[in-house]
């Protein structure tokens, strides 16, 4: 087994059943050592649990020496850590005058959570499941009180449906635009008013046991109201057009995954159709994400990706187009990898 | 001028008025240049500004390589750095090999900040005027509807008068806990249920225009309701006995703040009332913290803080006592120092 030390609380979760924000865990071979301070000591001896290290907890001042007082004995030992998840200040404090190599893997940790196992889609999937409750929920609403709603009222009520009333946590901050707010890659919720005849992009996610469901509709507020459903009718023939091509690019991308393909292939399946139809030059970002505790991680569904599919890989699909100052399009899916094909979650 | 490179988004918003997730600041002398990608070219652009700097706004997908750049063109130059705000990934790329001698100063941009102007007192006070208003809103809706509901709801529920229905962001995720829950020092949202005779530990801040507040009010829950008032009766009379001596501890050190003392010295003088009643033991914590931009910043009012206390300098003086598995008292409120004393803000 590989020695390694991590203090993200993702990466602490998935290795030990417990994370805090101010934890360290240290794995030398099948000995693990998690350290944290007095405050968290008696959730930390509770909630730990592994099959895979013999855990020892130390309660401490200061995480960074008691792991260095561990590390002393050590000569010529190998530990991975991830560059990204430390400070200059930490990693220094750490390494000193050690005789340790440590060895520096951006991502390792990720790297190691890639492919899902059978409890963690179904986490997912539940995540998901409810994160569609929230949507029909929330379209609901909009449909009986949006008429005049400011966007950043829109965007606070959100979270009571995403949260089903404060149960569970968001995955992010969600992203509510009208119109040419939808078009802006990262959107912050404005005094826009929405009106009848309004295009309305949402996307948001929660967490469900510190899963993460993710999902994006756009959405035509008629006089019959909204929904975030799949099928939508705009009434302008500019917006249903270009809402058809990104569905189109969505369910051809899905529809082609296979064990086996490049990320980059997949990314270009969607890419292709909306090539196509001449608004390449507007979908200005990757085809998807890996998601799991992380809202993003590995793989990334991009050009550049050479990661080969395999079974297990959950991650969205969310083509779009963005018209500046006009409007935008974006819809997005969870969907797991399987021996057959891609199998959309929360279904 | 001191030269210095900041990617921390309080940081960047103090020197330039503007930031987002993924920008960096180099200066050199007078001369500024940020660093951000495409998405936010626009924003940037409209809002960047400063009497300090002449900034040059640089559009790259590479910020740190295009930091680098600038870089290469100097030698033996001297540039401030905070260890804290750098991973070790980030400030590998960006030394290389370079010939700056970087400086690592934890905590140097804080200190920048620990003097507030009267422009952000009046901020700070504001905002703590508004997140007032949502504490009076928030016992007027428990008194009416608080019997039986469940703590995660009431943390959920608070936060729609802290954002005043969304408008404002939060400055942290709030703390609601009931009786034994107040006594536990990072109180997560429980499945308990709010009861008349029960006491009611709210620690919540919200932010205007970027600047924090921040308060706590224990109250108890009678048969006529609750109120965030700092006078409170309760029924139990250990609970009012320590009640009154967390609240003498809170007024003996506002009303001995003075310009030219330490901060130790304040943190000692709320300190010695809680030791004096025999309760030093519960006090598991520091008297106060600074705020500004960031929720925490100097100076520390702990027993170890050397910092003397200087007119414009804004902190919380937070004592509290807390019996584990009983109960937990904790009063808060925000402070400016003045030159005939401190001064609470919000008032």
């Amino acid at each position: 087994m590989e020695n390694f030390i991590i203090q993200n609380e993702n990466a602490l979760y998935y290795e030990i059943n417990y994370s805090c924000d101010h934890g360290l865990f240290l794995a030398l071979g099948d000995k693990g050592y998690f350290f944290t301070d007095g405050r968290y000591e008696v959730e930390a001896k509770e909630n730990i649990k592994s099959n895979k290290y013999d855990i020892e907890v130390q309660i401490t001042k200061d995480l960074i020496r008691s792991a260095r007082n561990i590390l002393k004995k050590y000569h010529k030992l190998s530990v991975i850590y991830n560059p990204q998840d430390f400070s200059v200040y930490d990693f220094e404090k750490l390494k000193a005058d050690l005789k340790i190599n440590f060895l520096a893997k951006p991502n390792f940790h990720q790297e190691k959570r890639m492919i899902k196992t059978k409890d963690e889609i179904e986490l997912l999937h539940k995540s998901q499941t409810l994160n569609n409750e929230a949507f029909k929920k929330f379209a609901k609403y909009i449909s009986k009180k949006g008429e005049n709603a400011l966007e950043f009222f829109l965007h606070f009520k959100s979270q009571s449906f995403l949260t089903h009333k404060g149960k569970y946590d968001l995955s992010f901050n969600p992203i509510v635009g009208i119109n040419a707010n939808a078009a802006k890659p990262h959107a912050l919720p404005s005094n826009d008013k929405l009106k009848k005849g309004d295009l309305l992009l949402f996307d948001a996610g929660m967490k469900y046991q510190r899963y993460c469901s993710d999902k994006t509709r756009t959405g035509y507020f008629s006089k019959n109201g909204l929904s975030f459903k799949k099928e939508q009718k705009f009434k302008d023939a500019k917006m249903q057009q270009i809402y058809d091509t990104v569905l189109k690019a969505q369910e051809t991308a899905i529809q082609g995954i296979k064990v086996g393909m490049l990320a980059s292939e997949v990314d270009m399946l969607a890419r292709e159709v909306i090539e196509k139809a001449g608004y390449g030059k507007y979908f200005v970002h990757s085809t998807g994400h890996g998601i799991g505790l992380d809202i993003h991680e590995l793989p990334f569904i991009s050009p550049k990706s050479k990661v080969v599919l395999e079974e297990g890989m959950v991650f969205s699909i969310e083509p779009g187009i963005y018209l500046p100052k006009e409007f935008g399009v974006r819809i997005e899916d969870l969907v797991v990898v399987e021996a057959n094909g891609a199998r959309i979650l929360g279904e």
